[in-house]
């Protein structure tokens, strides 16, 4: 207790928001309302995650369930970095666990040939699971089998580290919570973006006060994606085609929205979800694109595409911010993620990198905030780069991942784990991100119908500290 | 009938949109569905309105309530176009009226001397009316007031033009169109924003299929004008502060919204506004603007500011596309119109004026389509400039107006009475665009809920023509 009360104290000392917040009266807690949503009381003998920091290790001993497109560069990245040891990896393909064996033969603490590998049927990933014990294990198969897989991990003793989303149904969301607080060991969802440098130096400047109140906030995963319908076997469209097909909402909303979420401290004492809105276009552009490129025959011109080519959803927060968050992985637009966020005194906002701080707002005379030149956002770097990206920015880049965010997210898994501090995200944010999923659905289904988040904490997101701006 | 047979003909053969969406299936006659809110029957007498055109008219009389900031300028502007006579001018400040009256003394084919004045009494307008029977009547009042001016002036005889929005309830629409469909006088709304260059470059390649099926569109005024509050006695800040005040919704969605309902043909046989959902940010910016610019016992500090700062909306059509609609006149932020529209062939958005529209969609390989470049630019403007920009556009230039939108809306509609064609503008559009104002702020007093529009049309959109092209 008195750890989180020092916690809360440097929150609220840091924080210029809030305290601006309280000063001008405008956001209070007395404004703050639970979230809709009912939940059941906390079973006995768990315990609550939102803090949770496990005791450190010396040596972490990683374990991989699939390695394909997404997994089998996490194998490449975590092996490299001091105190991994990968003691076992599982695949469905022979080929795919053994190229991923093999790329851990340089710059790392294991030696390929005392890794223990697990192929050809579809459980032996629980067979993995009961052999090796390992500390951590890092789940990238399809969404639907993330749920039972990090589930099962946390059962087995190990930290469980899934791909994004964590689940696709708020049942399974909830599973997820309470195996973490009956085990308590953490289950974090891998959202590499909120490592980004954009993302990093936004969140320094929301926490330094910079724009003022946080008002409202755009995230988006806008990326067109039709080409992996071609990985037709046992790639990414093989079975992500068909939850296309099938699903009518926002299928991918946390690389768009986890930073935002960091950004008002959502789940994390300040703020929180409260409900949401959401229509969907029509569904075409995946038919058009399956008559176009494959057979009358092929099978997927046998899928009746339900799910909308674009969603959009609006999220109500309990201090009544907003935050709009889109999902287009079919359109032919290019690549974005918004990652926009409006305070009262100026705007962040992405793709590109643009800011607008006015110094002064004249009292008469029209005028427009202008986005800042190189110089200004020259200072602007200067002043509020993140200590996270000056420390391990440069490594970061050589290491790669996605502009260096895959490489900096494991670094923080392995140095978390080690020194034993809480993780970067808890179980309750990758829930909560994840949840935008299945309530757009909802919201979709029944033609705009408010949908309730429920609050994952059972209201104990009050007491939880924000994200340590140090790191 | 047989000429709305020809014209609905040629709009089907120009509306590469349409005939594809037919073709693909995705969009079908058979999905259309009515917007669900009910009306009564049309009154007996009572004629649509949806592709009327009057009698022409060699000379327009025209005459002008309230001439501040924005009616001064439509004074003189249209005075200058062949055809018109500036017949009276009515305004509640004697300077206001006579400085209006001294600005039609050159180009135009008014003499000061011919133009009778009503100033000082609250009611004198009606006067006017009476007095010098308009054939057309120019309303840039504060806006609860455009709707009793509006109707009177179409009782009086006249055609009215009325500034944005029509009106601020749904009860006043109605009234608005019943008026119009008895009298059988125009009653446009002055959407300059649709006459914009980059607006009717849109309007043209999307008419003519140059991005596919049209999926999604972004509306938005975004433009800090608490600097209006300055206007203490008499200027636009004297009254609409107080609906920042009392409204909480989007009080200003025509401008962003206008030109994307012409796009996707809405109210005018392909599509229509089906239902919206919506939410506020926290109201912060007018109240922190007025405590730091005005006195303690200042009359902007008695103010309880109830409206968000921002406000977001996704209205859903028939047809099932969405339209994002968002309104913010409090933060610090470069203005923007969004001015984006999705088509399953390409993107076309603004502020900065930006196309994508990828030559081939590549099988296999990760790619993202990419913005065009200047010289890809040069080629859509040179296919693509709208009829309407390259007759008038530098003409308008020259005259101004935000950027030459004022002059050739005033132009377009002297030469659309002259000549006794539609309007480009009918009175259900202007009644639709605005009625987002009402909607959002059900919506958001709600907590979310949908609300459906009401079809000022009575299901006649579906026979209606869509906006010449040509004009």
């Amino acid at each position: 207790m008195s750890t989180e009360n020092n916690h809360r104290r440097e929150f609220i000392k840091g924080l210029g928001v809030l305290s601006v917040g309280v000063a001008s009266g405008c956001i209070d807690a007395k404004d703050v309302e639970e979230p809709k949503a009912g939940y059941t009381a906390r079973p006995k003998n768990a315990q609550y995650m939102g803090d949770f920091a496990a005791a450190p290790l010396d040596k972490v001993r990683c374990a991989f369930i699939g390695v394909g497109d997404r997994g089998s560069g996490h194998v490449a990245r975590i092996h490299q970095i001091d105190g991994v040891e990968v003691v076992a990896i599982s695949d469905l393909y022979e080929d795919l666990a053994k190229k991923a064996k093999e790329s851990c033969n340089k710059n790392g603490a294991t030696k390929p040939e005392d890794i223990a590998l697990y192929y050809g049927g579809e459980n032996l990933w629980k067979k993995m699971l009961q052999e090796v014990t390992p500390d951590a294990v890092f789940v990238s198969t399809p969404w639907s089998l993330h749920a039972e897989m990090a589930i099962a991990s946390m059962e087995a003793g190990a930290h469980a580290f899934v791909e994004v989303p964590i689940a696709t149904t708020l049942e399974d969301m909830w599973k997820i919570v309470d195996a973490s607080e009956r085990t308590q060991k953490h289950c974090m969802m891998m959202e590499n973006v909120n490592y980004g440098r954009e993302e990093l130096l936004y969140l320094n400047m929301c926490r330094q006060g910079a724009i003022g109140e946080l008002l409202h906030g755009e995230a988006a995963y806008i990326h067109d994606l039709r080409f992996q319908m071609e990985d037709i076997e046992r790639g990414t469209g093989s079975w992500r085609t068909h939850h296309y097909a099938k699903r009518n909402g926002n299928l991918y909303p946390t690389h768009g929205l986890g930073p935002i979420a960091q950004y008002m401290n959502l789940a994390r004492a300040e703020d929180n979800f409260a409900r949401l809105v959401s229509f969907s276009s029509p569904a075409m552009g995946r038919k058009m694109y399956a008559e176009k490129y494959y057979d009358t025959d092929h099978k997927w011109n046998q899928l009746d595409f339900k799910g909308g080519d674009i969603n959009t959803a609006i999220i109500k927060t309990t201090l009544g911010r907003t935050i709009l968050v889109q999902w287009d992985e079919t359109s032919p637009r290019p690549y974005n993620r918004l990652n926009l966020i409006q305070g009262t005194k100026g705007i962040l906002a992405g793709f590109p990198t643009r800011i607008a701080i006015p110094e002064k707002v004249k009292k008469v005379g029209n005028h427009h905030a202008e986005w800042f030149n190189e110089e200004e956002m020259g200072r602007i770097y200067e002043k509020y780069e993140h200590p996270l990206y000056k420390r391990l920015g440069a490594l970061a880049k050589k290491r790669g991942g996605h502009g260096g965010t895959d490489f900096m997210m494991s670094y923080r898994i392995i140095e978390c784990l080690r020194k034993g501090t809480p993780l970067d995200q808890n179980v309750y944010e990758g829930c909560f991100w994840s949840a935008v999923g299945p309530l757009t659905e909802a919201s979709v289904s029944q033609d705009g119908m408010p949908q309730d988040f429920p609050d994952f904490t059972r209201g104990d997101w009050k007491n939880t500290n924000p994200l340590d701006i140090i790191l």
